[in-house]
């Protein structure tokens, strides 16, 4: 069988399972998620000895550390993984949540119906985590899917995925509803880019060029998530501690979130008297001050930084690094984000109603916050339950993306003989 | 200027209204609407003279009379222009409506406002309502909108955009809001396709091969509405006077519609009872019948009728001609439709309440409905109000889409100074 051959017969098998997952109860669906919990807890050796295999092949082949540790699974991260799917367990099913309802003057009962939306297509490099996840998200929400891992965590995912696939055997599902492309070919994903009659959405989890060549390469709907810019706007009517407090967490307590702060913004008002501490506190934790000229000039030369470029507006740094600047009220604030944001998460600390007011409707994002820290724009801390990714897209679903973004609405309509 | 700098000119235009557009209120866009129906209502006889050089240019290429009538505006069609702004108007504005608030435990209040989707170019054939229709639409949901209308209306578009134009210039709003492609270059439908920095969706209405067309050369999102290849199916418990009036208005009473029922599907059972009046009275009305072998069995050479091809079964008539199927049976019925529909809009009929929750469940149609016909999937009959058009995808919207479909929702998140 070649790659297209192979890659064509697990779309046809999503496909009629994709109809069989559509019609499963939300009961049918819980069991074999449990059932998927129970293999993976019978059968923990044998998926730490796969990933044994992917570490060690993944160690000689001089993989950095950040990237090893991300492959790892250990007890830890296998009881993690699934209290996850209890979790989803524990989250209502969508499928078949009715909305909407009206009574139209000939009588016609409209509403819509909360429907799957079919097969997903799953793209995600080295965590092994995902393959449970998001196998987990998608039965769970009525829909089938087809997973392909990296290379680098083939074993792992295929344990994993031996687990899923008894897991559904026990189960009255279909076991065609979650697939994996059990190949490291990387034809294996072009074939399913071009799938289309048989894929409806495809979900990229990984870097940016990553999603970039996915979405370049597909005529598949993509769920995309690309930049996150995010800002902290420090309002002259701040509460100015809150501010500080604000400001250190959304850019120190992870640098590599797509959710970090990358831009801090202050109202030229209260810069004097928030900038020194706040930046004094950031280079204490190692964090690189790329600054405007005025920021510059208020720290005096007493805290480390340098002068921002046009192009540190823009830039994600996943990084020990924030760019500065100061800015004339919440209107130039709110003009910087719209410039130069990616619409991804922004935060604005204020205690005046009515500016909060105003940013929250006019910044173009995702999220938008008020008080708080851009840290908190995640599925889980939204109480989604769990995330299958997060959207920069401004259609179908924005943000973090649970059960509910893989689902659909149909219109249903009840008539008693109407005709028109 | 080049027609690729004019295109570029109009998304920069677009883009910056669509900032405007987002913070207008209610009111302010309720006013601008008015004021464009009161400008069409004082220019009537420009427009209609405008249209008199559409048509006759039209006429001497020698345009089918169909095309004609719907490229002809008089006064009354003018009217009922203006009775659509004055619905829309009418419309509760989606932009703001917050939904989904929960409290976390942490204290964050997350929730969901509705938000405009941003630029919206809308690209459409023939019929000049549509300028107004659209243009109407796009600015009640807060978003901007780039209209190219069909080369053989562009005097008629010219003059209503003028009159959307004077109204934009005598409200709060901004001018650039609504834009028309004032070209008949063909370049210009390219250049907006290649515009993804500045365009957030891409709705073309007309036929199949332009929404194919345009598909297949964009990275855009569009809004797709393919084919319409709908059923309805007489199970064997139906009311059978019902369902010989639900299956003739269905087919008979247009048949160029999208809802026109194109397969009609009948249970073994009651098929020798409702067949052969039925079949008798289509026939009447000039229906074509396509009719699988049992069917025609039945009809026993008494109604003229042609055997069915499996080409049948997919194919969207846009005419009299019916394909008609006896089945073994809900199953079997579910079964075809899945196989040879276009999940646009299929209805059962039938008394009982298990069956047609099984239909509306597993029909994987954007609209499924019971004991009425399929004409009735219309915006303006599911109470929309007014349609941008329908959707064919399964991603973002589906079935009719109204001003809900022009917008998306964006996390919105309260709090007092949490961080993570």
């Amino acid at each position: 069988m070649t790659v297209q051959e192979y890659m064509l017969s697990l779309g046809v098998t999503a496909k009629a399972a994709a109809a069989a997952a559509r019609r499963a109860s939300t009961e049918e669906k819980n069991a074999a998620l449990l059932e998927i919990a129970r293999a993976i807890r019978t059968h923990t050796d044998v998926i730490v000895a796969a990933n044994k295999v992917d570490l060690e092949r993944a160690a000689a082949a001089g993989l950095d550390s950040a990237s090893l540790d991300r492959l790892a699974l250990n007890e830890l991260a296998l009881e993690n993984i699934i209290s996850g799917i209890e979790q989803i367990v524990a989250l209502p099913d969508p499928v078949g949540q009715m909305s909407d309802r009206v009574i139209r003057p000939n009588g016609l009962k409209i509403s819509k119906m909360r429907v799957p939306i079919g097969v997903i297509g799953m793209i995600y490099e080295s965590r092994p985590n995902v393959t449970i996840d998001a196998a987990g998200l998608c039965l769970k929400s009525g829909n089938a899917v087809i997973l392909r891992g990296g290379s680098e965590s083939i074993e792992s995912n295929r344990a994993l995925y031996r687990c899923i696939y008894e897991g559904l055997e026990n189960s009255a599902l279909d076991t065609g509803i979650i697939q994996l492309v059990d190949t490291v070919d990387r034809q294996a994903v072009g074939e399913l880019l071009t799938m289309s009659g048989y894929v409806d959405l495809i979900i990229p989890r990984g870097g940016k060029g990553l999603i970039q060549r996915i979405s370049a390469e597909t005529k598949i709907a993509v769920l995309k998530h690309l930049d996150g810019v995010c800002h902290v706007f420090i309002d002259a009517e701040a509460d100015l501690g809150m501010a500080h407090t604000i400001a250190m967490n959304a850019k120190t307590q992870r640098y590599a979130t797509c959710n970090t702060m990358e831009t801090l913004l202050v109202d030229r008002e209260v810069a004097n008297c928030v900038l020194p501490d706040l930046a004094k506190a950031l280079s204490a934790e190692g964090v690189e001050l790329r600054v405007c000229q005025e920021t510059a000039t208020i720290l005096n030369g007493e805290i480390a930084c340098i002068e921002a470029t046009d192009a540190d507006w823009r830039e994600e740094y996943n990084a020990p690094i924030l760019s500065i600047k100061i800015c004339s009220g919440l209107d130039d604030a709110i003009d910087h984000i719209s410039t130069f944001g990616s619409n991804h998460t922004d935060s604005i600390v204020t205690e005046n109603v009515s500016k909060a007011d105003r940013f929250l409707r006019e910044i173009d994002s995702s999220s938008v916050m008020v008080n708080t820290s851009t840290r908190f724009a995640d599925g889980f801390e939204y109480g989604l339950g769990a995330e299958i990714g997060i959207s920069t897209d401004k259609l179908h679903a924005r943000g973090p993306v649970g059960l509910e973004g893989l689902t659909s609405q149909k219109f249903i309509v009840h008539g008693e003989g109407q005709i028109r």
